[in-house]
């Protein structure tokens, strides 16, 4: 491959994805990982509620905002829990409430035979386990250049684990199913909510379809552990291909209802406003996720690459259909060359990881990756425009200018 | 189900199972286990290289020999790397090794174009991850009665990992291809040798047939974090389908070879030597293993259920092939009935999560799993017997009784 001459499309690559991405070029092991987030400047900026989470992984925006670094996601598919994006809405509830998980109660409501289950019995009822991707709303907020209010996050508001729990299927057939007429599964997280103040302009509660039912579990298990409070331990609704508010964590409660949520985060909140609009029930709810890719390696703005045969890396994933191939392009989106994937096919939920083997000459190339799914969609160019950021799957957002030398 | 009255086959369930399988009822969150690591009389037991470990999740047998409690490889497939084996033959080297991964060397011999390797290097030659089952050839000799010198494992000294790292064909690939007539893949670890003695009567140095090259990979991830020192980081040699021993530790040579390695540990140990015989080459090498399964739902010998439906649960390997299929029997292998598979599969190499749900009375029960291959082979029920306690895959063996209370 020849170098390219820096086109228009590099020259207004914005620099958001700069953000705290400092190089990490050998990642430690763990055992160093753990010494390192006793002793580290860096580990005290987390929180207690995520101390064991490994703080040179992370980008730490705040105690409830933190991000995996774009060159920490690993190669090996499932994204290591201690690197794993954190975001809450809410502070998390005490942490007294993982310590005996199987004690933790849910109420099920709008069904035939309304129910409250502790946790040991919902193990009763099913077991599932699911890989899939959870990832912010605002994901790729930073790419945008009005500058939304919310976290600014780059690529990393995103993981591939693995959740086990109970198939939302098994809990419906347990309480007699679904009383008719519902049409919205709504699940409630079990924060503490101040006193004083109007419970819906606080509380974390969100309605999705109730279609999502054939995929969604109540999960006790993430990655081969009880879920930690910092993901929604000890319990937490998850729905596959959705993005991560609609997967209540401590949830609570799980109503099959006629009408959506009245809170604040699900009727004003996450709603693809325009620019220059609040958010309110006539625009679109943020559900499902779209189709989308990035490049993981190289994985800095302006890193120096060593010509010769290289291994461009990156995760890709369809959103809610398979994803079935990714394009690479070394010139900032004007020629496009495809991608081989790697590893296992872990389901549509889950990410899939791709290399562009590929023999670079000395010069400056921009990386830019295109995915596209079963459903026959392909990652856009642009970014939908909106008023909070939300959903930015564009590739020219996520390309990276890159130098490669002798 | 009714229950059953206790037969001849549970009254000879050997009791080494019972080795340190306490209870560990409501495993704690990372943050939880973190903390008691840090505390508890168990942690000391570990030795410095594996002190990230969960010690409540583990049977310390000694500093190079940890299993996973039956109890504590999570519903999720993949075993979490703080509860995964551990098993040295020889000390492990210093720490150090692992600080910079990328400038640890290997050497490649037995092809066209001998050459030496940094990690760095092989990095650009390619890139694959495979989940797969690392299982040390004893695991289950607790079970033998004949008490084969050795580590007594139960069924711990298994888990299902992902490793990443570039598929020896693509090395070979790099070096002109494999010299005419070499016949094994002879891989050397990078342990220290005490001077003085012959170095073949303690190295850790194993020959597979060269057939391996097709899955084997030099990995330096596993579950997506750079391979710790426990594990054999830098850099490990992998062969998927085979026992643990195989898949060497901070390789530092890999050699194509016309005859096995003359290292006693290929010579005579890993040999299938009948009882009261010594190993040597005469007798089968241990390389890949068998269809193999067991119950980690219930999981304890003895242990007390409520009735009512439950979900007994378990894990299932292929071997060298596809696992298809898993029964269950309820009363120590009269009456067998057919277990669902849950979650994705993951491959040839990876084992499969099964459950089997069922109402039961109270009554003592004795739970087996079988397995059967897309090879056509289906596990015995008699382990095949050997001086050293190797390869146990008898269902007999593996079953566990309980009781299930009202």
């Amino acid at each position: 491959m020849k170098p390219i001459n820096l086109s228009r499309r590099q020259a207004i690559v914005r620099t958001g994805g700069a953000l705290g991405l400092a190089s990490v070029s050998t990642l430690t092991p763990i055992s160093k990982a753990l010494a390192k987030s006793k002793s580290s400047d860096k580990a005290a900026q987390l929180p207690a509620y995520a101390a064991w989470k490994d703080p040179e992984a992370l980008i730490i925006h705040s105690a409830n905002t933190m991000e995996t670094k774009r060159n920490a996601f690993g190669s090996s598919l499932i994204t290591p829990l201690d690197r794993l994006f954190v975001r809450n809405n809410l502070n998390p509830p005490p942490e007294h409430i993982v310590e005996d998980p199987d004690a933790w109660e849910i109420r099920i409501e709008g069904v035939k035979n309304p129910k409250t289950f502790t946790v040991a019995e919902l193990k009763r009822l099913g077991l599932e386990s699911v890989p899939m991707i959870l990832q912010c709303s605002g994901n790729g907020r930073a790419y945008f250049p009005n500058k939304p209010s919310g976290t600014p996050w780059t690529v990393g508001a995103a993981g591939c684990v693995i959740f086990t729990g109970v198939p939302m299927k098994k809990v419906i057939e347990a309480t007699g199913g679904i009383t008719d007429g519902m049409v919205y599964m709504t699940s409630t997280g079990g924060e503490d909510i101040p006193e004083g103040i109007d419970p819906n302009t606080v509380k974390v509660e969100r309605s999705v379809p109730v279609e999502a039912i054939e995929q969604a579990l109540l999960a006790w298990e993430i990655n081969g552990v009880p879920l930690p409070l910092a993901h929604g331990g000890p319990l937490r609704m998850v729905v596959p291909g959705y993005t991560g508010v609609n997967s209540i964590k401590y949830v609570k409660q799980v109503a099959f209802t006629e009408e959506q949520s009245p809170a604040n985060i699900q009727q004003s909140g996450y709603r693809m406003a325009p620019l220059g609009e609040k958010g309110s029930p006539e625009f679109e709810s943020v559900w499902e996720m779209p189709v989308k890719s990035w490049v993981t390696y190289p994985a800095t703005e302006g890193e120096t690459v060593r010509g010769g045969l290289v291994q461009i890396q990156g995760l890709a994933m369809g959103g809610a259909s398979d994803v079935t191939e990714v394009e690479i392009s070394l010139d900032g989106g004007e020629i496009w060359h495809k991608a081989s994937f790697v590893g296992p096919d872990l389901g549509p939920y889950a990410w899939r990881q791709f290399i562009f083997p590929v023999e670079l000459q000395p010069g400056e190339y921009v990386i830019a990756s295109r995915a596209s799914n079963a459903a026959g969609q392909t990652q856009p160019e642009e970014r939908v425009e909106n008023n909070r950021g939300y959903l930015n799957n564009s590739w020219h957002d996520h390309m990276l200018p890159i130098k490669v030398v002798s």
